[in-house]
This record gives C-alpha cells, sequence and structure tokens, in this order.
C-alpha cells in the first residue's frame, strides 16, 4: 500500500510498472437519489461514473466493477434490470468489465456499492497532497451545471426544455473525465488532481490543506456554460455560487507546472478537449477568490467572505 | 480478468506471479444482524470474516479491505467506534490492512460494505469448478455450530452456559480459514473449493454443478463438535440437518486428488489443524448421502430424500 485514506482512491503496489487503484462509494436510495426524478438507467450508470471519477482524479484508467446491491420489495426485476443496463452502457464506453459482487434483501430502501480497479503507471499516479506554489489551477470542463440541474428537478422553474435538458444531464448523467486525467497525468506537469464531486471551494481545499498551500481563483477565467448562464437569469440565481460551490460535477481540478502548460493545453486541443486554467496555488493558509470588480475574499468550502 | 461471477472471488490478472483476488459483500442490519443479539465489535469482525473466507476458498492470502457503511440516526459514534475496532482485530490476525471507503447517511439502517483483495500465486488459484470424479471431499472444521448458535439466540433454550457459548460464538464470531486454504492451495493435491457459507448441501452442490460431477457423502465421516451434540440432544434437534443444512461456518470445502491426501493431512498435522475427509466426487448428476445405517438419500440444497 503507498496510500490509504484520504485521496480519491486507494493506491496499492502490485509489483510491476503499474499501481493498482481501488475506489469505493454507497449509494442509498433517497439520501443519493431520488426513484421520481432518475430513471433505473440513469441511477445505475451514476453510480459508476462517480467511481471511475475518483479513478480518473489519481490519472489511472478504470478496469473491473464489483457491484453489491441490497433490493427492497418495492423494487421490481424490471428496474433492476434497467439498472444494470444503464451501468453496463457507461461501462463499455469506458472499457469496464462489470462483475458480480454481492446481492441481498433490503428492508427499506435500495442500496448499491460500487469497487472499482484500475491502474496507473507507478511514475504517473496523481494524488492530492502534492500541489506546489506557483502552480496553476486548471479545470477540465464547466462545473456548477449539475448543482443547477438538481435545483430545477427539485423547485421546476420555468426554463426553457433545452437549457433545463442540458443542467439536469448534467446532474442525473455525469461523464468521468478519463481522457482527461490520463492526459494530464502523462504530461509530467500535473503535480496534484482531484475530481469536483463537493465543488471547487470544498475540493480545492482539499489540495489545499493536503499540500499545505494557498490558492487564488479568478471570477473572470472560470468557465460558465450557456445554459448555466440562462438557468441563473430566470432562476435569478448567483451563477458564482453554483460554479464554486455546486457539486458532482466531475470535471477534474488539477495543479499544472507553469512551464508544462502549453504542452498540456495542446494535448487537450488534439483530443478537441476544453481546459481552463482559473488561478494559481502560492504560498499562505488559505484561499482567495478575486472577484470581476477585483474585490478580494476569502474562499472557503460552500463560500465565500469579503476579505477584511 | 481470468475468471469473474460465479467464484468466492473474481480472479483478476495483475501481470506478475500472483492473480489479484476481489471479493465484496453488503450486509444490511434486520437482514443479516441483529443489534440486539451481536455487540458492534462482532458485527464488525464478522463482516470482514466473512469476506477473508472468500479469500481463503480460492487459496489467497487477504490483503486490503475497502469499507463503506451507511449510518442512521439510531446508531452513534461509540457504536461506530466499537465495529471498526472489533473489526481491526481480525484484520490484525490476518495481516489486513483496513482502508478507508465511503461513509454516508442512511434514513432506516444500517448497512456495511466490503471489498476486499487478496493474492493468489497464479498456478495455486482454486476454483469452485475444477473437481474431478475420484477427489475425496474434505472439510477444514466441523459445520453446524453457527446454525445451532444463531437457533439458541433466537429461541432462548435451556442450554449450559458454556455449550452455547461454543455454538453462540460460531455464529457471531466466525474464523476464516486462511491457513487451511493457504496449505490445500501450495499442496498441488487440491483440486477444487469453496467456503461453507450457505451450509455443505448447497456448496458442495456448488462444486458438483460446476465442476459437472456428482458427490457422496458419508454421514459417519462428518464431524460432529461436542456442543453440538449437547445442544442437540437438549434442543430435540435432528443434527444432520444443522450439520449439512446450516450456514455461516466459514470452513473450506474441498476437492483432493486421493493420491495427494496423506501429504495434505501430514501438512494440517503439523500446523495443529483438523482435517474431515467426508466423502468423495463421482461421475454422475446428483448428491448423495449415505446415513449410519446405509441408507442411501439424495442430497439437495437444504435437505435429502430417501433414495427411489
Amino acid at each position: 500500500m503507498v496510500k490509504g485514506i484520504g485521496d480519491d482512491c486507494a493506491v496499492i503496489t502490485i509489483g510491476g510498472p503499474e499501481y493498482l487503484l481501488v475506489t469505493t462509494d454507497l449509494f442509498v436510495e433517497k439520501v443519493h437519489f431520488l426513484m421520481d426524478w432518475a430513471t433505473p438507467e440513469s441511477i445505475g450508470a451514476k453510480v459508476l461514473a462517480t467511481n471511475i471519477s475518483d479513478i480518473a482524479a489519481c490519472g489511472g484508467v478504470p478496469r473491473d466493477a464489483f457491484v453489491s446491491i441490497a433490493v427492497p420489495e418495492h423494487i421490481g426485476l424490471d428496474w433492476l434490470e434497467a439498472f444494470y443496463a444503464g451501468m453496463a452502457g457507461l461501462a463499455r464506453s469506458f472499457a469496464v468489465n462489470v462483475l458480480g459482487g454481492d446481492t441481498t434483501r433490503s428492508r427499506s430502501d435500495f442500496v448499491a456499492n460500487i469497487a472499482l480497479t484500475g491502474l496507473v503507471p507507478v511514475s504517473e499516479v496523481l494524488f492530492r497532497h502534492t500541489a506546489r506554489p506557483n502552480d496553476l489551477i486548471v479545470l477540465t470542463g464547466p462545473t456548477g451545471e449539475s448543482a443547477a440541474g438538481a435545483e430545477i428537478l427539485l423547485e421546476r422553474p420555468r426554463v426553457p426544455p433545452d437549457v433545463a435538458g442540458v443542467l439536469v444531464r448534467a446532474h442525473l448523467e455525469p461523464v468521468p473525465h478519463v481522457l482527461q486525467g490520463r492526459i494530464l497525468a502523462a504530461s509530467g506537469a500535473c503535480t496534484a488532481a482531484i475530481d469536483v464531486s463537493d465543488g471547487i471551494s470544498s475540493d480545492l481545499g482539499h489540495i489545499c490543506r493536503d499540500s499545505e498551500v494557498a490558492a487564488v481563483v479568478y471570477e473572470d477565467k472560470l468557465p460558465v456554460s450557456d445554459a448555466l448562464r440562462q438557468a441563473g437569469t430566470i432562476m435569478g440565481k448567483d451563477l458564482l455560487d453554483w460554479i464554486l460551490n455546486g457539486g458532482e460535477d466531475y470535471v477534474l481540478l488539477a495543479a499544472v507546472d507553469p512551464d508544462g502548460l502549453s504542452g498540456i493545453e495542446r494535448s487537450f486541443k488534439e483530443h478537441g478537449l476544453p481546459l481552463f486554467p482559473i488561478g494559481e496555488f502560492c504560498r499562505g493558509s488559505h484561499m482567495e477568490l478575486i472577484k470581476k470588480d477585483d474585490s478580494r475574499h476569502i474562499l472557503k468550502p460552500g463560500g465565500w467572505d469579503h476579505f477584511k
């Protein structure tokens, strides 16, 4: 074992050129998903997607998924088959084998646990604790869409169907950034990474705490999708709250050596993938947000305060 | 991947002299255990023990355990700490690292999932589908004690405390047979194995079905512990029902080449471990039970019928 609790995956030596990565997540009906909102296909895909995202954050490729489920009486065979079909669809996209696990009864809620293995070359594994002052902060995609999608499902505001569709899909059917993680890991210039599951303000905080660095994020560099902007206007929401504090986007947030940025940008461009530098790590003890009006704010998990 | 669903573990190639074994089990309060019966320590130990037993059945040594839990409001921090302490105690006995997993809320019942890895030399892995006619059937310990212990907890019969203690402990604190599995695997003479989690009649049936062989079991060769015999007399129970159909004993049931039995017996003896030959595999399509009165019965999962 190289590293245990705390990173997205456990990183385990297996005596070859690669580390074994293992991640596991438990999903409980009505805590993590509502049957009314989501199809069984999308629930099956999302529980696998969140685990694949953990492997991606370590720079690895996912390999074998072990699925355990506890099934209450209100779940029928049709529902279960659709749940597995959704999972199998996403698994095929990422060449993941879905292997059997345990199936048991539940008295009340549906429960699913995924344990997923992956592999990463020993010299390329990405951790959370290795970011350095002066490294740039990059995002592999826009954030906030999933949180906005969840609010649309909950509050049913009058949002155009195409806009609502994009955001709800971002919430229900996130696509993990495996290729993005591999490009970062293989570049030799990425020093740390995490997937944005709790929101930028929380997940950047994890890297800062584990790496003992501070960070500055610029509002005007944060990517904002068109759908998010339209929903924000209609729903009267502060976009920055969604973007910084919304979770479950499953894009990657990474630390990159400034000298290596152009090479990484070129690789992303070759694959048709976007990459967004949003700030930099620095010495210090807190995260800072610089707004478009140049005002400075302390950024902390879940929000920000005006700098005193 | 070498073998997926069906065996006790998934068996995965990792490009070295060993296979990676992975097993996963989901435990749900009131389905798998009752808080009233068991201490949190024993629950934590047992959920790990059942997974270690799956690794033992493949001839492997357990390595890293990943624990996910869903915690309802009625579970306090003290209970959780005791749950982990019980797991850590058993983990130390078998040199297993308990690594973090996922912790989440539950609306109703406590849920725990363990994903456990293990390693086994490529040439020694034990499967269920490789038993051959004429191989002997061996057990690494007596069965039925766990089922008797569960009945004692449920029915509270008047059984002497020392007898009840042995049987209840067999149910609540099973000890997986890792060393026994390693001796069998390293012997070169063990052709198949399974752990007795559902009862001999079911688990022997799994080997017969997967290996396409039949089997004969002799009542007079089945090990019977003193505690089980005493409880059977007091409770007016048919011992053979407990022994053949009781589950959760977590001893190993294995197929052994007759020419290799004496070597395996010698190794077990050197380690102070018992080994019980209870019958043999043969050509055919059903399992047979030969009772002490020489009467012949069809043995099937969960019971037996007089031979017609």
